[in-house]
């Protein structure tokens, strides 16, 4: 089977920072460049905390669409599937720097935490406050008694929306850094792909492009799951995968969950719906309300023809920070 | 090559109801199901225009995803890539009707158009007063002269937010029908796409999936255009068909376009950006001022390989109906 890449693109090298270009230009009212990083058109009030995010591309709309109004200060969108380096980190934590101090939210990845551990200790050096939270969220990355060694995945989202909106409303950068544990604690994910993409400037195949099954708990960057079968329908993966959830999230009958449904590339959006419509019943059957839902692209791989199931086991606390409102170029919400 | 279709469904015969049934659960404060259609959670209010449209499933989110407010009152949905029967649309024109007549939005195929005229007599019986829009907007799909022949493309997302605002505000029947008009008349599109897929239901590809080339003027449903070669750079392709857009739509120097880019499936955002700098480079060198911009999935063929530019040539009066707000489940918009 042929993998193809360069379908759209001019020379793949320049293809971050033409992206940059072309993505910030069409959403000139919310998001702008400065020193190769997005940025909000409209700065935060002052004092308030400022959140950044340094992230390999490849991922988009993460996180270049998730920068505004209750969501990131600051992306520095590092080379395709690699962490930008701790000078750039740094000049985003100095532009996002509105007196109030700065979060750095860190998906983990081994050369993500490393770079922002070496940013965040210039940033201290040259007097700006700044908190670091580690995220992770995938339950195949690690065992749950391993739980910090997991990987960031589709459950990040969560975290992001809700400090987005903590820091947005005038929280402190000790509470902010509450919030994303809390949400972070709360929250799982689970991925499944079919096949594997191309690097865009490599040509290389992530994995093995010629087999055919079904791979659960696959990483962002093509890191190996298990395999599944060839013909296993919607609904057995959905409540495979949603199984697998709710037991390491130890849920019980009567929790209240949101459920986040992410499109890695390009699955349709009539096999996202049928998923979804899957994962309810998976859910239902145990006894566990949906309350809240997204279904998209948030963090894809190229196009990958994979997915993630992400919940977030609610409390008390956190719907009112997932219902503000937002406004980024690939995430728009409504209060409620 | 490989055609896969049949991923993460189940019995994909029952594709499109699952899709239905799971796409509202997901976004059940915005849309419901009623008598297999989409229609708004909240009616609007009495006296005002309804708007109906109905669609071949396969292209989501259209039209699912445009239904709530500023946008649809009712979709119907009909089979994988074929027009809804006219009893089903007669059922949608009732369920639209709040009193103020109602408008029937056709993007011109034979199969839709004849089923709506048959629907709109029937309605017309039943003295509900109805209006119908065909609309037409691919430049690939017949010469200037015969535009009427036109198919209709990624251009009529232009018309549908801009009537949609048109009938939430307020406006009667037909000034509603004249806002659609004029809208498609000062829209245009074309379309690119490399490959092709598979019908869900029957696994038959729609084109020649051994086909390496990029081919320009596509149909929605696989319909050929002209092949452009292997190795076209991005900022070619777009100034390719931008500057066929531009002649055909017979702009010229200081005229203001809305610019959209539709992802017809499995193009990347990283492309997607790519390929929007080009257009937008295209269009200053002629002269054209891009001043607004939408980039996304709005139309898609199942998980295609292409996408489409359309342009709209902004007026005194559209761009006031194309900035106010709209909330559905696949295109939210706060107004400016």
């Amino acid at each position: 089977m042929s993998i193809r890449y360069r379908r759209f693109l001019n020379d793949p090298s320049r293809a971050v920072a033409e992206m940059l270009e072309g993505y910030v230009a069409a959403h000139a009212d919310l998001i702008s460049l400065q020193d190769g990083m997005v940025v909000r058109a409209v700065p935060k009030p002052a004092g308030r905390v400022g959140l950044v995010i340094g992230n390999g591309s490849g991922h988009e709309p993460a996180m270049i669409g998730w920068v505004g109004e209750g969501l990131f200060d600051v992306n520095v969108a590092g080379p395709i599937f690699s962490s930008p380096g701790p000078s750039a980190i740094l000049t985003g934590i100095k532009a996002a720097d509105r007196g109030g101090g700065v979060l750095l939210l860190v998906s983990s990845h081994a050369g993500d935490i490393m770079n922002a551990d070496l940013a965040m200790a210039d940033a201290e050096d040259e007097g700006i406050r700044v908190e670091m939270v580690v995220l992770y969220d995938d339950i195949a990355s690690a065992p749950k008694d391993q739980i910090t060694e997991r990987r960031g995945g589709a459950g990040l989202f969560f975290v992001w929306k809700m400090v987005g909106a903590a820091a947005e409303r005038g929280d402190s950068l000790e509470e902010c850094a509450a919030v994303a544990r809390r949400a972070r604690d709360r929250s799982r994910s689970l991925s499944a792909a079919i096949g594997t993409v191309a690097h865009p400037v490599s040509g290389q195949p992530l994995g093995d492009p010629d087999d055919p099954a079904l791979s659960v708990g696959m990483g962002v960057h093509g890191e190996p799951g298990t395999r599944l079968g060839e013909d296993v329908e919607a609904d057995q993966i959905a409540e495979h995968m949603i199984c697998r959830l709710i037991d390491d999230a130890e849920l019980s009958d009567g929790d209240q969950v949101a459920l986040l449904l992410n499109n890695a590339g390009s699955v349709t959006l009539m096999e996202l719906s049928v998923l979804y419509r899957g994962a309810v019943s998976a859910l239902e059957k145990r006894g566990i309300e949906v309350v809240r839902s997204w279904i998209g692209p948030y963090a894809t791989t190229l196009d990958m023809a994979g997915f993630a199931f992400a919940i977030c086991h609610l409390d008390e606390e956190l719907p009112a920070l997932y219902d503000r409102p937002a406004r980024g170029a690939g995430f728009t919400m409504i209060g409620r």
